[in-house]
């Protein structure tokens, strides 16, 4: 077995997805995905809790070896700007306080890397999360981001140039 | 001893300062204060592992009852907020997973409430910190508004409305 578990995170202060994926060679394994939702009447410094607190249990539970995490798409708003980043800090902290080997890739490249281009829509990387990995059920939304991420992080990971082929 | 523990953080990716001061009703006693300077050259999840490490051990040192951190200022520039956001929720962690009570201050409003005026310069309220608390030995610079922002704090959870004297 020298299959590479990495988990992918989307950061966002109100719906974090993660999303966790075997690599071996060519070969995907989907292993489980979700999306964390802190309390929006919470104080930030409890949201921020919630979202470290649950990706550090999710990391002790599937001890995954590496992880992808979004990179922050720069918005023009400087308010939106200050809170990804809460979001993203919080995720790459329970990423770097379990030791993990971590990636950040911005979302054009991520959607390059599953859907063959930049421009793709959510519907599409989705779409092709269920193609790369049948039966891994992930609908449209943030824990689809977070599986391609994973993937994303697996092309560099994986010295070879990697072609995948369908999970077995 | 009725004396409440406060460490005042003065978030920041390059210089984050840190304060820790003793209430006591209307006494201040200057604890210790520093400036966590992460490498600047290291990757971001390794910044701002040290800005979360170095609280939480300084956290363990002095054991403080509370945190004081101060707020963004707002930029308008979204890059430098997402990387002041980043920092933030580093500081905010440290003291939120040490189960501290956290209170989050404007900086006109803890320049407000050292130096009496929201519009107070650096070295004013480090001309204060020194007033407030002889002997503390704090220069202009960032430590200096993490005590005042301990002490910004202090007024919160001293019930009473608080006319400080030099520390005995």
């Amino acid at each position: 077995m020298n299959a590479v578990r990495i988990i992918g995170i989307d950061p966002s202060l109100v719906a974090c997805g993660w999303g966790v994926v075997d690599i071996e060679g060519t070969k995907l394994r989907h292993i489980d995905h979700g999306v964390i939702r802190p309390d929006r009447k919470a104080a930030l410094p409890m949201r921020l809790n919630t979202l470290f607190d649950d990706l550090s249990k999710i990391i002790t539970t599937y001890q995954p070896h590496e992880a992808g995490v979004e990179e922050a798409f720069m918005k023009d708003n400087a308010g939106s700007a200050l809170k990804l980043g809460h979001a993203r800090a919080a995720c790459l902290l329970a990423a770097s306080v379990a030791g993990l080997g971590i990636g950040e890739y911005a979302p054009r490249l991520v959607k390059k890397s599953v859907v063959g281009t930049g421009t793709a829509d959510k519907a599409q990387v989705a779409h092709m999360m269920n193609v790369l990995m049948p039966g891994c059920g992930v609908t449209t939304g943030d824990a689809s981001d977070a599986l391609a991420i994973a993937i994303c992080h697996g092309h560099r990971v994986n010295a070879a140039g990697v072609l995948y082929r369908r999970a077995v």
